[in-house]
């Protein structure tokens, strides 16, 4: 519920339909994509301007009422699972696209414009925009920075941080912010890389400039099949470790595939333990060359079954099985959890083995979907919630996985982002003098820690909780200077 | 001068060549690269060890003593200008390449490691290290992430920051930290981004994991003279929206050129208002088709001549001229001062017309050497420190010329960041909501701002003094909320 004031201030500046505060108006945005957090807000508003969003964070400010932000709620990790203290404010109304510049290939939009519209919108100069996560068709640009959102192409393209070139924003006290610019550099710290990824904890973002890349010409796509899955995970590296940087490199194992065949019938081999997505792209020369070196190192590296899509048509029916994976897998199970970790990818072979052990060990099914040639792990841990136990074994499996992500140099998260489900990993991951200094950047930017409060950092408390660490008292000296 | 005390304790764990107190040792770091500042320091300590670095940080925050860490010296910004009440911590001994990996196309390098000497190591494996600041004979790894350096390779590659994996090094504290990671992506706030660039304020590196790339097959330089600056600068958009990323796109106009052709006979041609080197590399296929595409735009965009290197010697020759320009122009004029800003690419014109009309306003000539396909410029203003007025002058004409970058969307450093250089244009290009962001971060990394002093990020009552932006009181609330 609202204090009463607080409800006053915000419907003088907004519509009745952009403030919803009944039980039935803001259910549906009670969870995100991990529907296993729910919460009901306060509110929810739909501002449609800047200035209506910097009036809403002022009125929260000065209320100290948390705010979490949230585009399109695809979140995998519960980035935009309410507070039940706070409100959500939706960037719904924010999908104008403002500009495009097919000179300087740069698109200005706003946040809730979605991934894939962005591409629609520059087809017609040649470009579009790189980054394609698999929820490209609904999620939206705005959740796209607050995630640092990645996709099959972001081996050679680069993730949406590479991609922005330019970021708009309101702070959490209402002033407006700009991070980055036109100029490849900026000065100062990297604010604009800060935010991005920063899962709405630092600034609710209110305008993006990304780059545009010009479509290549063409592009291939080649399915190799392997009776061993380490087979292929090694395939992965001989491909990288040959100097190719393949447009695309996806790895699928047999209760992926088979899932998959069974949903899209995308003529994947069925036999196989594992196949291989391997994409190039550019000029039709370049292609030729990259395709014949691509196939000579599959052979090498022990492929069954080498084929290369006849047409754009088959292209197209190869990736659609890659893109409809995680649906697949979930007509096999009445529950699925998704992983999300990424790890080198020499590593690819020993933590295939790994977990081919532990779903005997705990009993469950994992059918594992890899963006492989950035060793970004989509490991899909099939389980019953109803059944006794599952539940806890799924995740004492999945923390597992995680575990063993960071063993091996990896990190807990490839672009899902930590938002709630993680914190307990970022324990591992991070030393307190680390965790220290993510605090102490929310603190420059939001010392009430109002913006999605809960997610992305753990609190050194609950690290100590968990018994994985220590407090670490008086990590950062109280300053007796002056501040500026 | 060192307290005794402090001095004692820095002795205890330094050899004594590796302690440097009298005015005759400490004479060699007064400055670096830019020579207007100059300050003798307390002591210079030359470490070897990780662990001899962690205590010295120890020591001197103990003792609130400023530390500036120094690689090459090789800055052109005063980014390791000495502070006179503190030492300078010289990572000269960090020179060991630790690992280069050829499968995940790594290298593992100490911050002393020279920018060129990574390449000559990954040479064998067919690899490099793409970033190639002019300095790369000198500059180190450590100084290059400080700087998040450039070079004439990044509008293809990327800067430093998108060419580092992981940053190790030590917090002011003495704490060991690392940023980044095997992995693309990294969970939390993108730390290793901030780490690049924030000019030896938030840590001091002690090692630096590189992302090596692989030799392209064959690279072609061409070289077009025009009759015109601004049809050159044109030439540089068309370029580019014609959907070319060359490896290299570097401008020089006539008073660069002459000096140049004096210097090095790069067979440059002397009647040409400016010229481009526009260069390709890839696979013969892709270089040839790419050349075709590059030479039918540059005579479009009014070329009056294009020239292709016949062979690898010419081609060397072409970029020798490019990489003396520094020296070449300084052997016209007692003395110049080379700035460094960015601007959008469409915006090359406009900005050429304003210098060449300010050049005769303020009777100081001016050679452009423009890192064009990217934007970034390096005027260098020929004056003669000894005529009355003629600093004053330069620095005035200056200060237009990044007022200029500024207006146009660009920003004050492409390169060789802000030091003690550019600290009042950072007034001008950040509002006190961002500047203030700065100093929280650094707050949460060094409280009592000892790492490298009055360098980066003017405090907000330098940018008050100027009159050119307010104070802004309370722009952070003092939490009332319990610290984590």
């Amino acid at each position: 519920m609202l204090a009463t004031d607080v409800h006053a201030q915000l419907a003088a500046i907004l519509t009745p339909s952009s403030l919803l505060v009944t039980a039935e108006e803001t259910r549906p945005y009670e969870c995100d994509g991990l529907t296993l957090f729910r919460a009901q807000p306060a509110a929810v508003v739909l501002p449609e301007t800047e200035a209506q969003v910097a009036a809403i964070l002022k009125i929260c400010h000065a209320a100290r009422i948390p705010v979490v932000a949230r585009g399109a709620g695809t979140s995998l990790s519960g980035g935009a699972t309410p507070d039940p203290a706070g409100i959500v404010l939706s960037l719904a109304k924010f999908k104008r696209i403002v500009a495009v510049d097919a000179l300087s290939r740069t698109a200005v939009v706003q946040p809730g414009v979605r991934n894939l519209a962005i591409s629609e919108a520059a087809a017609q100069h040649g470009l579009y925009y790189a980054p394609d996560p698999s929820s490209q068709i609904a999620c939206t640009i705005g959740g796209n920075v607050a995630e640092n959102a990645g996709g099959v192409h972001c081996l050679k393209y680069g993730l949406t941080v590479h991609n922005v070139r330019r970021v708009r924003g309101v702070l959490v006290t209402g002033e407006i912010v700009e991070f980055g610019g036109d100029a490849l550099d900026s000065a100062g710290y990297d604010l604009l890389a800060l935010v991005n990824g920063s899962e709405g904890l630092l600034a609710v973002i209110t305008e993006v400039t990304v780059k545009l890349t010009p479509k290549p010409q063409l592009a291939q796509v080649a399915l190799a099949a392997f009776d061993d899955v380490e087979k292929s995970g090694a395939a992965v590296g001989a491909i990288i470790g040959a100097g190719i940087i393949p447009a695309g490199l996806e790895m699928m194992d047999q209760p992926a595939t088979r899932a998959v065949e069974e949903f899209v019938h995308a003529g994947y081999p069925l036999d196989a333990a594992a196949v291989l997505l391997v994409e190039s792209d550019g000029t039709p020369e370049e292609v030729a060359a990259e395709m014949a070196e691509i196939r000579r190192v599959l052979a090498d590296a022990g492929a069954t079954e080498i084929r290369v899509a006849k047409d754009e048509a088959q292209r197209l029916l190869f990736w659609s099985g890659r893109k409809n994976a995680f649906p697949a897998v979930g007509r096999l199970s009445p529950d699925y959890y998704c992983m999300d970790g990424t790890i080198p990818r020499k590593a690819l072979p020993r933590v295939l083995r790994a977990i081919a052990k532990w779903s005997e060990e705990f009993g469950l099914p994992c059918a594992n979907v890899f963006h492989a040639g950035d060793g970004n792990l989509h490991p899909l841990i099939l389980f019953d919630a109803n059944k006794p136990g599952e539940s806890e074994r799924t995740i004492a499996f999945g923390d597992r996985i995680l575990a063993l992500c960071i063993e091996v140099g990896g990190t807990v998260t490839g672009e899902h982002g930590v938002g709630m489900e993680k914190l307990d990993s970022m324990c591992v991951q991070f030393a307190p003098a680390e965790l220290t200094r993510f605090h102490g950047i929310k603190e420059a930017f939001d010392a009430y820690r109002l913006l999605n409060p809960g997610k992305g950092v753990p609190t050194l408390h609950r690290c100590a909780e968990m018994g994985r660490m220590h407090v670490h008292h008086n990590a950062l000296p109280h300053p007796d200077l002056p501040r500026f």
